[in-house]
């Protein structure tokens, strides 16, 4: 059995393009599409599956990557955004209509990523989008009932086979930065070995 | 550089032996021990970074298990044990004097590994536990302010080369057993693929 992991990956995982400028990220609706300017690539970017992250209809998976917060600007019909839920620390923007998320923004300093915005590269039709080249949260698709247990481990594989290491958590370089990030808070940070 | 990852594994993973029966934790008071009589062997033994464990003096990580919650019981000095963090979802026992933590436990039914206990059979001489098979919680020992961000390749390096996968939560079996927990009782959980 395949699984339809994302329509960005199913059929391989495409390299990004160096020096790629950056594109727009246009929204699913028909027409009045809500279009979000985003100045340079994306960095980070990866296969998710976390409860909270917008996937495509029938989808196990989103692809999610950052910018910094001043890269990215909504430059039509900013009208039809909302937030998804404002108790989340990750404000969803998503168009009312269409569903489709435009960006994610965290409002407190107090947090690792602080700065970073999260956006879907799969909004945008251009083809220069740093690969996603990791898996993350793979077993919160139990949770979010998109995929039977039994499946885990064939699901796995398809995306190990596509290149992708998956972790059931974000990658070690973001783990080890957040553990930074909070040791540095904790004033517990150890700088040398 | 070569880390004190754990007393038990700093050598080598010992293989446990089939059939062991189990054994006695003992604490590490010079004398009035408080001792667990555990019955049977532990299962999903793991060294575990994270920074609630206890760990000897000078590890970076701790030897964790568990054991069906009626297969452990104090049998010598009761008396000396103490809850290190009442708040906490495991509530760790731990010996008042010498500070070793003789058994945890999850004393609330909503959890997804309520019923088991965690042990650290470093604090028995018997050699036939099961051995520590993976590592999890390992971003976590920046936190603990244990090791340097800059030490952690060495770190996972030193870890799998004694055979032990390194993963920043817990190993894939038991998250997807928590996401399932969780996706029933959100009543989401999808049974077949
Ligand atoms: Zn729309
Ligand atoms: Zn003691």
């Amino acid at each position: 059995m395949t699984f339809n992991l994302n329509p960005l990956i199913n059929h391989g995982v495409r390299k990004g393009q160096a020096g790629f400028q950056g594109s727009t990220l246009k929204c699913l609706c028909p027409h009045d599409k809500v279009e979000v300017q985003v100045k340079g690539n994306v960095a980070h970017n990866h296969a998710c599956g976390c409860t909270k992250c917008w996937k495509p209809e029938g989808a196990l998976f989103s692809i999610v990557g950052v910018v910094p917060r001043d890269n990215d600007a909504v430059t039509a019909h900013a009208d039809k955004l909302h937030v998804v839920d404002e108790k989340a620390t990750i404000r969803r923007h998503a168009c009312r209509e269409c569903g489709a998320y435009m960006f994610g923004r965290i409002e407190t300093h107090d947090h690792p990523f602080y700065g970073l915005d999260f956006i879907h590269v799969g909004l945008s039709d251009d083809q220069g989008w740093e690969e996603p080249r990791f898996a993350a949260f793979v077993s919160s698709v139990i949770e979010g009932g998109l995929a039977a247990p039994d499946d885990m481990g064939a699901i796995r594989k398809q995306l190990q086979a596509l290149g992708l290491p998956t972790y059931d958590c974000l990658n070690p370089p973001l783990m080890d930065a957040i553990a930074t990030w909070q040791a540095r808070k904790k004033g517990t940070l150890k700088t040398e070995g």
